[in-house]
């Protein structure tokens, strides 16, 4: 195995839009740029991970033309200032993203790749593990950090772990992409197989060689799209006709359930990906009623409750297992475990706004 | 029996904070002055009960210094202009409110004495018991109108019937201020008892002469407090100084409990105090799931919840039989059935503020 030759370049993909966490998230203010339990942003947490540590260079951001500037400044704010601040014309997925960075990085880099909106409660761990794995990518892995399930969950990826390739890490044997609930079942119980965190380590030049491979129209519409990218300081854009041609298709998709030498490297570092309320109150810190509390709000005689507040105060008497978010624009309760009802809310409210009025959130 | 001889004056009496609506009441809003359940605030409610009738004069408006502009603001706007406002210097209860009324309107008007925070669904029912109240009042009988118990209430007044004095009326044999449960229970059981829903017609004479026999100091006060009254236009400002010597006592303890010629005329007109969210729940216009909705809200899934805005969105979510009011500065979420915690509430949002700091309603 070869040596990693220079310093790891964390690439920060900061793109998208959700509801899952409405009304805390809305389409002018994604995810990464909220603090969902309170403190610093998701995305600030993303890059204080390996932010002023030896073996990490200043990270490249991805990201959307709406927030670039949201974002960039939430970085410079944090003293994460990116070295390049790559702005997508339009959303193309992460195989198209990683492609733009490692253009940007050049052919030899080592690239840790991280969603921004994803909460790790060992960073520690996760900085060992990225480690452990940087031989690999410096051999030409194509290397993805795995998250031990510990419920059936229906909504990730899964990896089945192959043969042992080093010490903790395996040859990701197949993926698959939201797997029904009996299959999920089965592989909880039976283990071998790890929830697929999106948080991969790679050479850049390994990455453009397999996406020429597996998906050369993603390969080459980054090329020419960078080819023709107009640039001002750090702030790159591609070029929007060409990035255009891009399908919009993930990571995995793309490449990772296709290429040959696809490794999985188990962590255990407290990750969750804060995809509902459920998941943000499960990776909170708790009070001794299980409340996670965040803003201005009191909660007497309630457990099991997640309350926030980014505008009044609230207050929630007496209440069980509920998630209770307020903005000044909306408020949501909903019985924990139903999360993902935010979705009708949402049509609810526009069922009976007039047009333009938009969700409230 | 005499006739009446005149209009009966009303008398609205819009006194006192609670906080057991907050957040919606507070401080800086009186109950009076909000809407419960949407609507009309319950200040308007009770002016055109009797606005516009013919056997009714313009009402007499008693209130305090800090809410006197706004609550005659809101009756000049709903048509149901005050012949008379009459501003307390202080609060002294509504022995003495009364008493000011009475000292307005003369010793030979009959005053209909109505507190201006409660609910009445059929307000013809209240007018017609009005009318064969008449006569009694123009008797010289203090009449009140008794509620027929719903449930064993313990925190109203009782009066238990005693003889028929007339067709619909008895006269009322005993007062009691917030019985046990085991009592109020019994009551329950065995009927003829009816709650005191502080609505009194009477007048203005008999109430005087009742004070100074019951409550002289209360009488002597309000008197000399009207003697130095300052008055323009329509607003009158009785002698702070003088009005502050009155002892600060209901109409009830003052007078009704100890008085000889008390009347209780039963009435079933779907009366409220509204004193809880409950009430307000109870009181209001459901949909078929139970839910009472009021303002920008939605609630798909929910039943059996009082759901109300007057400020941000609210989506409460798969819910059931909970309170939920927001307001653009405090929010609240509690069971139905629990909301005396509200001064949970509200302690708790004092105790972390720092002084000054308001409880954010």
């Amino acid at each position: 195995m070869a040596e990693p030759a220079a310093l790891i370049v964390p690439v920060i993909l900061s793109g998208g839009a959700g509801t899952r966490l409405w009304p805390l998230s809305r389409l002018q203010r994604p995810k990464p740029l909220v603090a969902p339990a309170g403190g610093a942003s998701l995305l600030e947490q993303t890059a204080r991970r390996v932010a002023g540590r030896d073996a990490f260079a200043a990270p490249i951001l991805v990201t959307g033309a709406d927030d670039a500037d949201a974002v960039a400044a939430q970085l410079d704010a944090a003293g994460c200032a990116p070295a390049a601040i790559i702005v997508e014309p339009c959303p193309r997925g992460t195989a198209a993203a990683i492609a733009l960075a490692a253009l940007r990085a050049g052919d030899d880099a080592t690239l840790l790749v991280m969603p921004s909106d994803h909460a790790i409660a060992d960073p520690a761990a996760f900085r060992a593990a990225v480690a452990s794995a940087a031989p690999l990518a410096a051999d030409g892995w194509l290397v993805t950090f795995g998250i031990a399930p510990d419920r059936p969950e229906t909504g990730y990826g899964y990896i089945r772990r192959g043969e042992p390739i080093g010490e903790g890490a395996f040859r990701a044997a197949r993926f698959t992409e939201k797997p029904p609930l009996a299959m999920a079942r089965a592989w909880l119980e039976s283990g071998g197989y790890d929830w697929n965190a999106g948080i991969f380590l790679l050479r850049a030049g390994v990455w453009l060689e397999a996406l020429a491979r597996h998906a050369p129209q993603v390969e080459s519409a980054c090329r020419a799209a960078w080819a023709k990218a107009r640039g001002e300081a750090r702030r790159i854009v591609p070029d929007a006709d060409a990035f255009a041609g891009s399908p919009s298709v993930s990571a995995d998709v793309a490449v990772m359930e296709r290429a040959e030498r696809v490794a999985v490297v188990p962590v255990e570092m407290g990750w969750s990906d804060l995809g509902s309320w459920e998941a943000v109150h499960a990776a909170g810190d708790k009070d001794e009623h299980g409340n996670l509390l965040a803003g201005d709000v009191v909660a007497p005689g309630s457990s099991g409750c997640l309350v926030r507040s980014d505008g009044p105060v609230v207050a929630a008497l007496g209440v069980h297992d509920l998630v209770i978010v307020a903005t000044e624009r909306a408020v949501l309760v909903v019985p924990r475990g139903e999360s993902q009802r935010v979705r009708e809310a949402i049509d609810a409210l526009l069922a009976r706004r007039p047009p333009g009025g938009g969700a409230g959130g």
